[in-house]
Order: C-alpha cells, then sequence, then structure tokens
C-alpha cells in the first residue's frame, strides 16, 4: 500500500474567510453550520471564492460472507439486485443524484455476481465475490485489503483529474453493519454492543442473534493491531476502498462528503491512517443506526442534518448536497453590509 | 375578517400513499422525515403522485414602534434597508431563492419607509409605516389586524391563482422577535423569561433590559382573550400579515412551509384560529432564537432541519426545499421491489 502524506488544511486564509462570513448582510453567525461548512471549503480549497466542480457520488458495493449466517433482514442477492437497480435508474440514490446534479458511479468492489459488461457507470474493481464469512476466517488476506485500498485510490484520482473538486462515499452491501460494528470496536475502544445496530430492520430476536455471531467473531478474530488488519480481518471490500477512496480524496485537497455509519467508519479507518484527513471531510447526515451517533460522538463531530434516515447508498449525501452548495453561495453572492448600504449592529 | 374553513386533510389515501412508500427499493422507514413528508404532501394534494408546482416565498417586512427601546441589536431603518437589500438581490434569502428556484416577492406589511414604486417583486401591503410603540399604547387597532389578515391573503390567492401549491412564509422586521416572544407568551401560557431570546444578537446587558421591558409591557396591557386582540396588542403588522397568509394558504390546499421563530408564531395565532391549518404546515428549520424550540415542543412538532440559522427571512424554508423536493421525488421517481425485481426482507 502506497502511504499517504495529507497535510492539516492550510489555516493562514481563515481570518479572512471570516471576515468575508462576517461582514455579510446578516447578524453575525446567523447562518450557522452554513456559516461552518464555508470556511471549511474555503480553507480546503485556499480561496475566498471556493466553487463546487462537477460533484461526485461514488456508491462502493460488495457481498459478505457473513451474510450467510442471518445477520441481515435481507438476502444476500439484494446487493446485486441493488446494483442493477443503481444502473437502472430506480434507487433513492439515482433519484436525489438526479435532482442535484450529483454524477453517480458504482464500484463493484466485490458483489457476488457477474454484470453485463458495457456500462459505464459501473466501475468494475471487484476483489473476489464476496468476503469470506468472518465466522470461520479473516475477511480477506492483507494483500487484498491494500489492494481495495490502491485500486480504489486509482479510481478517485481519475475523478478529481477530470476536474472535480467534491466527491461523496456512499456503498450498498447487505450485512456491512456487521463489518462496520466490528472496525468501530476494535479502532475505538467502545463496547461491541453499543456498536451494533439493527441495519436495514431486524427484529428483536435477530438482532440478539447478530449481536451474539459479532461477539463470538471478536472473541475469535481478536484485535488486529493495524487499521489495514482491522479491514483484512472483518471486511468488506466496499469499506476497505471507501477508506482508500477518501484518503486519495483528501490527498487530492478534495472536499470529502461522508454519509452514514458505513461511510464513517470507511473515514474512522482512514482517520486513524490519517488523522489530518478529518479537515477535508464534511459529514452530512446522521443515520438512524445506532451505533453511528456514538461513532459520531467519538471522533467529536456533528452531521449537518438528521432525517432519521437509514439508507446508505449516500442517500444522506445526495440531500445534503444542495445545503452544502447554500454554504457556498452566500459566502460568493451575498451583499456585504457595506456594499449594500446596510446599517451595522448598534453598540 | 373574513372567517375560514379549513378542513383537517383527508385521510383516505393514507393507506395506499404508505403501501406505495413501502413498496420502494429500500428498508421500510429508512428515508426517514422523507417519507413523513411525502405522505404529508400526498394527502395536502390528494393524490398518489403529488407534484411541487411553482414554489414562492413571502417575506413580510414591518416595523416596530418598540424597537426605539433598544430592544434590537440592530438600529430599526435596518428593515428597510434590508428590504432594499432584497429587491437588489443582496440578501441571503435571495442567494437561497435563486439556487433553489424559488419565486420570491417581498411584502410590505407596515415600513418605516417610501420605497420607490415599480418594482414587481415588492407588493405594496402597507398599513402604517411601522406600529405604535407597545410600551404605549397597542401596537395597532383591531380593524389594523383584520385589514392585515384580509389584505395579505388576497396576496396568496394571487399566488395561488397562478399555479403554485407550496408557499413559505418568512420575515423581516428589527424588533419583531419582542412581539413574537409576547405573542407566544399570551397564547401559549409559557412564562415570558422562556419566550424571549437574544434575536439578531443582544450581548447579556441589552438582553436583560429587553426581558424587563418586555415584562413591564406585559404587565401594562394584560392577556388578550382572542388571537386577533392579541395580534392588534402586540404586533406586528408582518406577523399578522403572515398569519393571514398561513391561513388563507391552508383554505386553498397548498403546501404551507413555516421558517423560524417569527413565522412559528405566526403559524400559532393562524393554530389557534384555525386548529386544521397544522395539517398543511411544514416546519423547515428550528432556529437557534432560544423560544423557538420551547414553542416547537408545545406545539408538538418537530422541524426537519436544525443548522443553528437563526437570520429569519425565510432561509430556513429555502435551505430546506430540495429536500421536500426529495421527498416528493423519491415517491414518484424510485422503483418498487416489484419493478425493479429485488427481494424482500427475508422472514
Amino acid at each position: 500500500m502506497r502511504s499517504y502524506k495529507i497535510p492539516a488544511v492550510d489555516e493562514s486564509l481563515r481570518k479572512d474567510l471570516l471576515a468575508m462570513i462576517n461582514g455579510k448582510t446578516k447578524p453575525i453567525g446567523s447562518l450557522g453550520k452554513l456559516e461552518e461548512v464555508a470556511l471549511q471549503i474555503g480553507l480546503i480549497q485556499q480561496s475566498l471564492q471556493p466553487e463546487l466542480k462537477l460533484p461526485h457520488v461514488l456508491v462502493y458495493a460488495g457481498d459478505h460472507g457473513i451474510a450467510h449466517e442471518g445477520v441481515s433482514a435481507y438476502p444476500q442477492e439484494v446487493t446485486w439486485q441493488m446494483v442493477m437497480n443503481f444502473l437502472n435508474g430506480g434507487a433513492a440514490i439515482n433519484v436525489f443524484c438526479k435532482q442535484n446534479n450529483i454524477e453517480l458511479n458504482v464500484v463493484d468492489a466485490g458483489v457476488n455476481h457477474d454484470f453485463p459488461a458495457g456500462d459505464s457507470r459501473l466501475i468494475n474493481n471487484k476483489i473476489a465475490r464476496g468476503t469470506a464469512n468472518i465466522v470461520r476466517q479473516p475477511a480477506m488476506s492483507i494483500k487484498q485489503a491494500q489492494s481495495c485500498i490502491d485500486s480504489s485510490a486509482n479510481v478517485v484520482a481519475q475523478i478529481a483529474d477530470k476536474g472535480s473538486n467534491i466527491i461523496g462515499f456512499g456503498e450498498m452491501g447487505i450485512a456491512n453493519t456487521s463489518s462496520a460494528a466490528l472496525l468501530m470496536c476494535v479502532l475505538t475502544g467502545i463496547p461491541l454492543q453499543l456498536c451494533v445496530g439493527r441495519g436495514t430492520g431486524l427484529n428483536d430476536k435477530a438482532f440478539e442473534k447478530k449481536l451474539d455471531i459479532l461477539k463470538m467473531v471478536l472473541v475469535k478474530r481478536g484485535k488486529p493491531n493495524t487499521p489495514l488488519k482491522a479491514l483484512a480481518t472483518f471486511g468488506g471490500f466496499e469499506i476497505a476502498q471507501m477508506t482508500g477512496g477518501i484518503l486519495q480524496a483528501a490527498e487530492r485537497k478534495m472536499t470529502v462528503l461522508i454519509d452514514g455509519f458505513i461511510s464513517t467508519t470507511a473515514f474512522l479507518v482512514a482517520h486513524t491512517i490519517e488523522p489530518n484527513v478529518k479537515d477535508y471531510c464534511i459529514f452530512c447526515h446522521q443515520s438512524h443506526e445506532s451505533g453511528h451517533a456514538r461513532l459520531l460522538e467519538y471522533l467529536k463531530i456533528r452531521a449537518l442534518l438528521n432525517l432519521n434516515m437509514r439508507l446508505g447508498e449516500g442517500t444522506g449525501i445526495a440531500v445534503t448536497y444542495p445545503i452544502i452548495q447554500s454554504s457556498v453561495n452566500f459566502l460568493n453572492k451575498m451583499a456585504s453590509f457595506e456594499s449594500a448600504n446596510v446599517s451595522t449592529k448598534l453598540e
């Protein structure tokens, strides 16, 4: 795996950006989180007139051997069926990306299905037809984990080369909340039962079973001592590829949009590898999946929205995108007290 | 004042709408609040394929005699200066409406300024050049309050006649958090100190002064026994006109978008007059102004977003609008499990 050199964002423009934000015709601070986002993107782009260019969402899809243990409310075949749904334009992420003019690609990180060739929206990054069942063995080899990170970095580099400067990371993979919960547990030290949730909608009995299985996996596999080993041990291919994509996007100084629980877990791995990656990331939506609130709290991050969504696919990113655009727009397009001849605050 | 006949929404389509929502290719409930919004708009429009047509935001501007008591961090002239800023396209609400293709008009409900004639974006509904100072006398006469409600209803009726079916209510008026806090207090019974906030950004000393003045006003003016008398007693012209606009929009079965603290106070008055108005309203953003959270709690309402904004103007509506559009879009455009051949939940 290549090493990453991600500097913290250069803070030298902070004062000028704040002066611009505070000079706009509004009470100081009254645009709340939009002001924070405008500041962050200005710093990432090192510009007083930041622009969002060619927004892109990548949906990484992968299968999980542990799906066969009954840890999800849906059968494994839903992963490939949903990939076909993405390619046919019928999924939630299609609708929201189309609405908000976001380019969408699907990355086959390791789905247990052979897709028809020739669809340019599907990027073939398949490592294998699903990870191994982590009840029995590690999800993948270290070499496969490295390959995930590097091949995904190439995808993101190509998107950056085309001129995109803002990219979001979504996913699809039946049973991937199991992998994410285990990664969260071993990388944060938060007890497993606080990392595990109901995923796509398990009932009480199935949820208890999922928790028991994951406890057993944790005992069997132990605690890996590097983020790469954690990815290899618990999977999945899509999470490892998202990690690589996030690192690459930050290195290219793109604004990185993080979605829900799985996407934040991929961020967690990237952040463990290179803490400065955080400067480039905007957390779009706090998922209803129970582990996500705790993970955000651990990372000292507040997501922009909380609409009780828990769908994945990058849908939290796509519905939040216009608000990020609003942040940049107010910075670029609002009048200042001076230019509009509006009286300033009384003292 | 004419009387309003606003029926509760007809619930007969609820079952069919829920079946459609639950049949989309996503786990049940996984689009969270977007599903609630889609259901609500489907019921308002009595349609399984609801559409948002010609979205409109009205910014009602009015001046307040109490501004001269030093209850705001900004001088009264900022009201008219900001109206000019709206007309010149430089304010936050201009930027966000333009971004999201929302038509914007400014209603001069009673600004202490003569605006140049001939700008079609400015609707002249001026009752007087600002309300009376409520420290000394009621804000307006009962006749003026009635006139506010009726003249604003006409504005909304014309917008409905042009084919718009979704409309938002924003405002601008230096010192109007004072009127709103008093209205909230007398119409809900919540103690005044829990209704009063820092508005555009008062410091500790000025905030204490504002609270003392409003306590004195409350003692002097007493508790009016009808919503119309409450409007006349505490003002302002813009709040009273928003009340009339909200009632009219609901009567026309438009989807009504409520903004922050002032806008919700106007809703509160409308809701006290006609409780069914609630069925037609979507509450876009919970303001950072302290009374708003308590008012929403009292009304048993959760706003869609909380971005720590506290600017007014309808900005909470305009930045939320794409998410409301997303709600309607997923209902109309997503594939179903059946149409996309995706396997449903395991039992």
